[in-house]
């Protein structure tokens, strides 16, 4: 694959379209970045300045006050907290410490799970092949099915945690389900996950619930069933919805035990100081969050109308994005491209064909841009495609 | 071991003794870690003080723009370049990648090399233990007879390096070198490097030169040798010469073909944002590092010549930073952190007994407070210890 494109031929990210381009990065209008339109927000920023004075400093190795705080935000225990370079940066963590034997993944879904099981360990991976005539929805009594098909209880004793010794995990199979999706932005209710967690508890095996987007939607998160479960595992993210994918910063909720070996596993001073000020901060800012709320659910309105009126199939969605499919995506891609408006192709996403597009929630002047240059491509046109 | 202190029941870093002491952290005299006194750059600042509304898009994964300012500040090839969340990150991603088998790790050292090691592959760590007789210098002859004779040519084939397929690795034993060494702060000239370098090469084992400090001596550093060798790697950080170690940025160089391999291993995103531009701003700042080089050789003369006045046994040091030898250590950082000043007991570091404390140069005033409350313990003396 030629560095800075996907597989469709399309670009991956910004950097590599504004070198082609021969732009300032500043001046591509990216929708293939789910990142809250509003920016950072300005008490973050302040923040932010007033603590690169104490860059000289190593960030604290345990972010012990931000994981007072986070605890206290979701109403859980410190000590189940592990913070992480991005989520990702767990997603990678849980593969090499646990390395699982089988792992099952839903698909269409984000590739970073399939990625980090892939470098990290010899996992097999099972892809459960979640349809588009259900709109890409996870069925729990198949996928709970799927579960029991597939995953044994194994019992592995030999568990590599050279250096807080073996604590006894008695099994190494793991799901992973990203609620909501991403690229879908379809959500599965709370109560739907917890009947998942359950099986994967009478199954054995870790269930990885990745909530990165779970902030536009917090009532379905299931973050506060983790102290309940001994497989239970949720991932959060803060660059979504508080616009800072750029500081990498994510946490992870972890059964108690798996918390204490995972700690000693861990890297030290994975995660910056500035990530570690800026999550301080966001928790604290509930105007943002509001505002949020509020522009995210205005734009989507305009988008969603916008979109039926031109006819384009797009699945309604929990997030700040939405899954479009049309057959001419990558061409549609590619037109977008050379004025600067970079889209995520379906290429980037583990099981999902070319014919689909994820296109982020962004700024009302951004979105206008985009709805234009679209209805160059689709018509104004009427018809109502949305599912 | 009690979670913020060492095993001489020290605290391990400021963000404990700062909650054990109730004050704020901002108030803790840091003699434990070596940054730069001046502390971040005027520019460095400025440079973040704008960035900060970017960051509500995702780093470059590619670093590419960093990478070749890098290449051409250094005079090497941009594809050699790996980035990483700090160099303490490369270190466990080279662990990871490449499962030595066997290690030599000539020690007092850095603990890193070892617990990277130890947590991500069950290595066989071979420790050439330095003499305290001899200033803890390494002598090339002896340690190249230790890697001769523990290091044979391996030939291991199946490298997991499974998203780029299998590039043949002949071997994987590994030698780690800190240069300067920390916390010796003693320096090995590069001839000497190029010396066990080339009996790495022979043997077939990659020599990891950790620079971290190599910035206080730059006319040292190997970093353009590893062009022409197939093992040899160095690994480079920004924290302590740019004051930067709370934004986490190390880069490493590697043999061509090995950087390519280690690129697709590594996880994405994962050095930050304004890590990159902070980066890019500090190569630039020509005047920060002549005030640097002024200010650190001022303070280390002023706190030798207090250090002999008191009779304190030290080593002298290539660094901004000093190895000093006294029995009553562990007593002398208790008594120093109940007023606020944190010193690195011996226990901090793979091979050092506990009567050993690294003390890092700091500001004129901040070292003026140390060398008053040591002459409370030592008495003004004149004493003629050093080395």
């Amino acid at each position: 694959m030629k560095s800075g494109y996907d597989i469709s031929g399309n670009f991956r990210d910004l950097y590599r379209l504004a070198e082609d381009l021969k732009i300032p990065e500043r001046r591509i209008i990216d929708f293939s970045t789910a990142s809250n339109p509003l920016g950072i927000s300005k008490k973050i920023k302040a923040d932010l300045r007033k603590h690169l004075k104490y860059l000289h400093s190593y960030p604290d190795e345990e972010a012990k006050r931000l994981r007072n705080r986070l605890a206290r935000h979701n109403a859980i225990e410190p000590e189940t907290i592990l913070c992480g370079n991005g989520s990702t940066a767990l997603v990678y963590l849980l593969a090499r410490a646990l390395r699982p034997l089988k792992v099952i993944i839903p698909v269409p879904t984000f590739s970073i799970y399939e990625r980090a099981c892939y470098t990290c360990c010899d996992s097999e991976i099972i892809y459960c092949r979640l349809k588009h005539e259900n709109n890409f929805d996870i069925d729990p009594g198949e996928f709970i099915k799927t579960m029991e098909e597939n995953l044994l209880v194994e019992e592995r004793q030999n568990v590599n945690f050279p250096v807080s010794g073996s604590p006894p995990f008695p099994s190494f199979n793991m799901v992973f389900l990203c609620n909501p999706n991403n690229p879908t932005g379809r959500l599965l209710k709370k109560d739907k996950i917890k009947e998942i967690s359950e099986a994967a508890g009478r199954l054995g095996c870790y269930l990885v619930v990745d909530e990165a987007f779970i902030d536009f939607c917090p009532a379905d998160s299931v973050i506060k069933d983790v102290a309940e479960s001994t497989k239970l595992i949720v991932l959060r993210s803060m660059s979504p919805f508080y616009a800072l994918p750029g500081l990498r910063f994510g946490y992870g909720v972890f059964p108690r035990q798996l918390a204490a070996g995972l700690k000693e596993y861990k890297e030290p001073w994975t995660v910056n100081g500035l990530a570690q000020r800026a999550a301080m901060a966001a928790l604290k800012d509930e105007a943002y969050r509001r505002e949020t709320f509020r522009a995210i659910q205005d734009e989507k309105k305009y988008l969603e109308k916008n979109f039926r009126k031109m006819g384009i199939e797009f699945l309604t969605s929990a997030a700040n994005f939405y899954l479009v499919k049309t057959d001419n995506a990558g061409e549609i891609c590619r037109q977008l491209q050379k004025k600067g408006i970079l889209l995520s192709g379906g290429a980037h996403f583990s099981g999902l064909d070319s014919a689909h597009i994820r296109i982020a929630v962004k700024s009302h002047r951004e979105n206008s841009i985009l709805i234009k240059e679209l209805k160059k491509i689709f018509g104004p046109g009427d018809g109502q495609h949305a599912v």
